[in-house]
């Protein structure tokens, strides 16, 4: 009924038709695709420039090219979260920019991965067993150019990443930065290389998603997503354990957005004390560019944002603690006990102490 | 690093002391042992009723047999949500009530399971590779009294399972009702007992969840977290792909508890329409008695899961159609656009529009 991972990875290795194609154009002229390029067009006049073989090139290129993909385009339907796209060997590099989250995942030999790095073009080889996150709208490539070699493409809905991956959001570390500045700001143009070698228990994660997302019988696609959603949580999980110290940023980020995370996880430490007036000071700007400027880079107001971290903790400590409530709304910052109530409710749906009998039901 | 499979099931196989303590009391009595019991003294009773081996019990019990069990006894510490914890073997099966949400997986050998049903024991035997999901809050017992068992139970917080599992009680079909029930219901008393026999795949998930859970290093605890919680993920996933028909229900509930799922459906595929008169009325109770029931039984109001439901629907449909903004509120039931409006805000800490801009920012 489930395929083990050997027979996954005989089925991820014979070139498909479209495939064959760009191989004949590959050994007509390897030159051509040392570069990447925007499009079809650039491409063909790149290969009659270089070429010596007299071979000759379709009016169309033989895989789709577009440069802009959206979650509609890639997910089945709405309600996959996650899914598997093989990435098309011998393809000419073109910048394409996504809609969603992408890990590029080396699975057998190698493969070169390309940024726009302002205006320079960037490239990254990955190793057998390496993988890339790349955020959504930053405009990137992939060439795989070995006989063999297999290049999976894991997507993943920018929203589902959130829900998902919440509580490593409140993390203190560069990781949790990282993440951050992939789901909050606009456009951002770094991607984060994981050099993890030939890890076997990666690549035997990623060969599960395959046979998941790519063989499944597509019965019972609530349990299908779960268990997609489970193998991205594993991938995730198992390299912040084994190979948090493995990685690298690759492209540039503007000023603007640099101070992003570093102001998000000011506003995070200081949930208890900060105000717009604060943050702004810290940071050396007036409170209207601050206010403009969260909201234009995260899409939430700056009091949204401290509401959800206090009203975090809040729940947290009305659960785990044995704190009145006067207690809780002190502790995070609230003088007014009325508006911690309020906004709690607003929050959560039911009272402080609703919530708290609902969670704390039994007790030694 | 990692441990293989064979590796970590040798580790779990012998017997600890305090189990070898047992087995003693055990097969000088076995008796003793076939019905359920509450505490340490009325075990002792019943086996001096039923003894003939002249065995002396100790005044205390070999193991810990306390009857309430919150998040704070199981969980090392906050940050974790997911854990496993071995069932000790030959210890008396005892009735004990959790804070949280407990699967109990016959990984090696039989065990019994227990439950109360309104006043009565009633007894369900698990097979090797069954496993029982019970609900928070519902007196329940398991006896392992094979040679080389191993019983693995693995605890879950209930606020965790929530947020991972989100977009499963938003599915119309029993195993959501069953879910539901278990996270917005008081005191359920109804298991959910999974019957699929010897599954390598199930076996393998709960082997690997053992190895992380038991013997890993505790370095890097986001990661190793999320990783428990990709292993519940898989659980749940294949469970529903592969056995969705091999679930049966153990235990009773209440007329009053019955209904919950009915009505949350009820609302959920209504939404549109629903108001707290219209669903009064399909029940046949009055306002109030819904308002307080619904208030009661969830922790939430009836206005605040309507618009749950409501805005999970709008998000959506902002950010997969081109729909305007009169069109998305008329769709979920919205007549008055600006209230649609201020219900969004409150949501999502935005408008629609800003809404889609940060969501859709690239399209073909």
């Amino acid at each position: 009924m489930s395929m083990n991972h050997e027979e996954i990875e005989e089925m991820l290795i014979p070139l498909r038709d479209y495939e064959k194609s760009c191989r004949e154009i590959y050994l007509a002229n390897p030159e051509a695709f040392r570069n990447v390029v925007w499009n079809w067009e650039e491409f063909k006049e790149r290969f009659r420039a270089t070429d010596h073989s007299g071979y000759a090139l379709g009016e169309e290129p033989p895989v789709f090219m577009g440069n802009l993909l959206t979650e509609q385009d890639c997910f089945e339907n709405e309600s996959i979260e996650a899914a598997v796209i093989l990435h098309d060997r011998y393809a000419p590099p073109f910048y394409h920019n996504l809609k969603f989250i992408k890990i590029v995942y080396a699975l057998r030999g190698g493969c070169r991965f390309f940024v726009q790095d302002k205006t320079q073009d960037r490239e990254t080889v990955l190793n057998e067993g390496d993988f890339v996150i790349i955020p959504p709208e930053m405009n990137q490539a992939v060439f795989t150019g070995e006989e063999d070699a297999v290049t999976v493409n894991i997507i993943l809905k920018r929203s589902t990443f959130g829900d998902s991956f919440y509580s490593l959001l409140l993390e203190n570390d560069s990781i949790s930065d990282f993440f951050w500045q992939m789901l909050y700001s606009k456009g951002s143009n770094r991607a984060l290389v994981v050099r993890c070698g030939k890890d076997e228990r990666l690549r035997s994660i990623v060969l599960d998603m395959c046979g998941e997302g790519l063989f499944c019988r597509k019965s019972a696609p609530a349990g299908g997503n779960l268990m997609m959603k489970g193998y991205v949580m594993l991938l995730f999980g198992w390299t912040l354990k084994a190979h948090q110290q493995k990685m690298e940023e690759v492209g540039s980020i503007s000023a603007s957005e640099a101070v992003l995370p570093v102001m998000i996880r000011y506003i995070r430490e200081n949930y208890t004390t900060v105000t717009l007036t604060s943050v702004a000071k810290h940071f050396g700007k007036s409170e209207g560019y601050l206010s403009r400027y969260i909201r234009r880079e995260t899409g939430k107001t700056f009091r949204f944002l401290l509401k959800e971290f206090r009203m975090k903790q809040a729940a947290n400590m009305i659960e785990n603690s044995t704190c009145n409530m006067e207690e809780v709304a002190e502790a995070i910052g609230y003088s007014d006990i009325s508006c911690f109530y309020r906004n709690f409710k607003e929050s959560f749906g039911c009272t402080p102490q609703q919530y708290r009998n609902k969670r704390n039901r039994v007790s030694l």
